[in-house]
């Protein structure tokens, strides 16, 4: 659906396209739009995340797959033709999910499938025993009374929603990220939330949690969605539920870990660089398919399509595949923590982190006069049944902290159908991957980096956008989390 | 589609028609639409289901849960206005899954999501750690040479298909039924299968072995479909793959536990028993509501309506809920050993074991010249979009020994497109019970069981009909077990 922001953007189009005639020659035109039915035809991409995640698998920041997929990278991003392939060190916190145990005593008691929420705390070792307080949204957590709280197991049992945008993720996330503190401040002495999840699968779906300075700590974890049902049900009966908790999460000492970068070098703006993110690490339930392997893939093999094309691109083309994306973002804020003339170079940054399914519209946060040359990219993706998107974005976790200090950036809208069926759960493997599909997402970034890399005058500087918080996550929320409803 | 079998069947009804004809009066048939309709529009059917997968849960042969499944039933059943409500006592085998780590550890390290087959033994407390050897159905491994298989683990990667039918099933329950030994006999140090089951879900599905006594025992387990093709990605890549599997399975002492029988009193031919049969006990990776949840709620709903329609039948209409069946079948061979004449009182019997979804058709296997009485009882079903049936069944495993001694039976065939997508998995659960279609299912039996309990004559007696076994399973298999394909 076109916005009025969108609708604001024509307007600017129609003023500004004369200022901006020859911005893009024909010959880039026909060049993108080559390379945008070569990569329709077969990108590669695919086979990359195939490769992911059969040579390495499941990397969560800090574990030995992390340091195998930063092996992998370097290997595959030089074997693709890629230039200047290097590390940057990053020192990333080292969470491990340990082993949890959940189960009714009362009324009934049965086994429940959980998983600890990344980054909680575990339960002192004889476990935590307590009845349970149902609530279903945050908000309604946050009226609660001590009273009803202290002591007891919080169960926060709203349902996530499949929608072709994230709304139902950002409708349900914070009871992820905020929840834990929230019910910690009101002295419970544990959650479980309902997954952030859209399958009757009885997998969990794990993901941060973000706690306070201002609340205690309490172990958090979340439920599949069929035992939310059980417990739902138990609830239901009126009887007082009792629920057994034990956990063995903790956090180990900081770890070594890097974010994966390379080139295809420029021409005559080879200074001028844009940007291609995507996440290299990924949870440990899964083996990172569609989060965030599918990203490598695309902007990997996007990438190597214009250094394999034979056609020097003015500006420098950077892949940076973050680290530590999922848990404390340290990959994008190292990155960001650049000297200002160094982040002056980067004209746009692009982020593949919505799974491997089809682009719909692009939406592009850029200098207002700037909009024209937008809408003469989107135009390329048209016959890839991708609409013009909104003339704003928040781009995506790991280049958000470089839109905080003015570097435009676009998002390739991709649908989140099925995204949240297997995010952040076992579920998340190749079989999710599908390859027309990622072909399409693929020939979009192809696409629009060659655009972008060719753009005379490139998109200007934007004004950061606002940071958004959970309403009282307060200021224990670290930096960029602010983005976690599009993690 | 109509079999030719089933076309024999209607020659016999014409010519059998006159001599049956009155075995059902006008006013039976009344009465039997108005169930079935009562049925269709709320039979309570997915209430039990709901309550004994919340109240108990899983609940395999030997276990608590077993136990209190047991004393749910007996409950359930007198609440339900059921009468002569008993236990039949059975002595259960009590195998213990324990737990199981699998992973590769060469190409590429990664832990692999599986879970013991029901009666697999354990590996030493080391574990195992061997090259795999594919192969892709139990015929290429009977053909493989003890070179190629000695001390290897091998790995069974045969796709079970999703049909209406169970003919998916049918073609691949025997790698896990029989794969052990055929893989044992060959001196393969464990076996891995692909599940038996038929979604990308990353959770393995689960069911009996059957160790035959001409093979040495072997650990078995069964790997999920994504964790299975990423062995086969690696397989592929032609280096050597090996595994690591380390496995707790055990069998504990043989435990106490019964068959819970309760009934609608017949009156003038009280002594003649119509049986409604499905199992109590589950795996204990779900809550077993597919998998026998359903078929429990689906023959104590209908009972429980003829009971209460203060309509007393001419036979005794009788509810088992045997014990054990997922292993061993005890409680069916308890109830099957009954001296001749005790069996003899046995006119019909009917089992509820595969799900809650849709009902397709009516097959039977009755005295050739009762089929007129079957066509009869299937007409009363077309309102339902039940169509005529096979004029033969295998029934199902718990009443397959009643039909071994001459007991007609009936099968009200049920749609497995999805049966096997959460089958023996942890996601058989509630939310896979659709409430219009388990009633659909319940005025199917309720119908029937009232007919059958009316019918002027019954159904004969019938040849025993052969008992199918896995080609080469041999003389281990334990008695019944041929239906396993079934259960």
């Amino acid at each position: 659906m076109r916005s009025i922001a969108w609708l604001a953007g024509v307007t600017g189009s129609l003023l500004g396209s004369a200022a901006l005639a020859g911005a893009l020659s024909p010959e880039d035109l026909e060049t993108a739009a080559r390379l945008r039915d070569q990569a329709l035809a077969g990108s590669g991409a695919y086979e990359i995340v195939a490769s992911l995640t059969t040579e390495v698998g499941p990397r969560p920041a800090g574990s030995a797959g992390d340091r195998a997929a930063v092996d992998w990278a370097q290997r595959k991003l030089a074997g693709l033709g890629l230039s200047n392939v290097r590390l940057q060190p990053v020192v990333v916190p080292h969470w491990e999910r340990g082993t949890i145990e959940a189960r009714t005593t009362a009324p009934f008691p049965q086994q429940l499938v959980a998983t600890a929420l990344g980054g909680s705390i575990g339960t002192p070792e004889q476990g935590i025993e307590a009845e349970i307080v149902r609530y279903e949204k945050l908000d309604d957590l946050r009226n609660a009374s001590r009273a009803d709280v202290e002591g007891r197991i919080v169960f926060l049992s709203q349902r996530t929603r499949a929608s072709t945008r994230p709304d139902g993720y950002a409708a349900t996330v914070y009871n992820r990220v905020a929840g834990p503190s929230v019910a910690g401040g009101l002295g419970a002495a544990a959650l479980v939330i309902r997954s952030v999840g859209t399958t009757s699968d009885r997998v969990p779906h794990t993901g941060a949690l973000s706690y306070t300075v201002n609340a205690p700590k309490i172990p958090a974890a979340a439920l599949s969605n069929p035992d939310a049902d059980l417990l739902e049900r138990m609830l239901d009966g009126g009887q007082p539920v009792k629920l057994h908790l034990k956990m063995t999460s903790r956090d180990l000492p900081y770890a070594a870990s890097a974010n994966v970068i390379a080139e295809v070098p420029g021409s005559d703006l080879a200074d001028e660089i844009v940007l291609l993110g995507a996440h290299l690490d990924s949870w440990d339930l899964g083996t990172g398919a569609i989060d965030d392997g599918a990203g490598v893939a695309i902007v990997t093999a996007a990438a190597s399509m214009i250094a394999r094309s034979g056609i020097k691109p003015r500006r420098t083309v950077r892949v940076v595949l973050y680290a530590s994306e999922e848990y404390m973002l340290a990959g994008a804020s190292a990155y960001a923590r650049q000297p200002p003339d160094e982040i002056a170079r980067h004209v746009l940054a692009l982020e593949a982190d919505s799974g491997g399914d089809r682009a719909l519209a692009l939406d592009a946060l850029v200098q207002e006069d700037k909009r024209p040359l937008v809408d003469e990219i989107a135009a390329v993706l048209e016959p890839l049944g991708i609409e013009p998107g909104e003339a704003t974005t928040r781009g995506g976790a790991d280049i958000f902290p470089l839109m905080a200090q003015g570097v435009p950036a676009m998002q390739v809208r991709q649908d989140w159908t099925r995204y949240l069926d297997a995010h952040h759960s076992p579920n998340d493997n190749l079989d999710k991957i599908d390859r027309e599909q990622i072909d399409q997402v693929t020939a979009a970034y192809v696409a629009t980096a060659f655009l972008a890399a060719q753009a005379e005058g490139g998109f200007g500087r934007i004004e950061p956008p606002k940071r958004t918080f959970a309403p009282t996550s307060g200021s224990g929320t670290a930096p960029g989390s602010g983005s976690a409803a599009r993690d």
